[in-house]
């Protein structure tokens, strides 16, 4: 979810502004650890509201929507690390994601437990665990400077899209 | 969770007397629906703190003290269905089941998409999808006159550590 349907680096940089009056440039982020990325991440994170207003990530809407319609999707989303973003995960999937029902939602700890055939994540740490036949790595500054030769890197939705059309 | 760690049961017949005066014989329910097991079930699962106050079933704690020390342990609980579960359950977790992390949690509304090698559940929609090399049923009153010859039947977490100590 973070990272690939919600857009967290867009939200740590606004808020960094409108709560500190920090500048901080996306493309100066690169190779850096999220939680290094920006310097109140643990006190954002944590914070009542984090999770529920944060932006979608450009495209991901109308791709999701498009793929629900011809493959089985799950969410599967990092959320018992922080429990107040669980309730908040929840609701911000019914207002941008409508069409995904609750029996389409997981909220985890430890993604190894799920299985499936496309994952799609920004972290090596989940997909290396995955038993499926395509594993996708969705650009994020944290994995800028990273690679994996099993799995393929998109840059955005869009890409995602052409991927999966032409299997 | 529901029906294997949290008795739910106890609890829907102590609140329908509590709140609505009406005395529920469990040994009444075998074989009847959970939902339509108790007139007030709906008002119930949804109202506050229902999932937060419910009590542990009778040797779960322990029991799963126990296995977690051996095994790599899950709780996977179908709460996306109530979203004010979400956190509740997560709360009532850290409180009777300290020693399961958040990396340990899942809760999600669709089972079938978690794999394992052993599932124990209440439930035969539940069970019936996995693809781990154990499935056990534990009692309660909605499955009480059902059977599958896939799957174990168990009456409590006692039949479960013998059970799972000869494998």
């Amino acid at each position: 979810m973070d990272g690939v349907l919600a857009d967290v680096y867009a939200h740590f940089i606004c808020l960094e502004r409108e709560l500190y009056g920090l500048n901080i440039n996306l493309a100066d982020l690169n190779g850096i650890p999220e939680s290094e990325a920006t310097p109140h991440y643990h006190r954002l994170v944590h914070s009542e509201g984090f999770f529920r207003n944060v932006p979608p990530i450009g495209g991901s809407v109308e791709a999701v929507r498009m793929l629900n319609e011809q493959h089985r999707v799950f969410i599967v989303s990092a959320a018992t690390e922080f429990p107040r973003s669980l309730s908040e995960k929840h609701h911000w999937l019914n207002e941008h994601f409508p069409f995904i029902s609750w029996q389409q939602m997981i909220f985890c700890g430890d993604k190894s437990v799920v299985k499936g055939d496309v994952m799609i994540d920004d972290y090596f740490k989940n997909l290396d665990f995955f038993a499926g036949r395509q594993k996708i790595l969705f650009t994020q500054p944290h994995n800028a400077q990273m690679d994996n030769k099993d799995c393929i890197r998109v840059n955005g939705w869009d890409e995602i899209l052409k991927l999966l059309a032409t299997r």
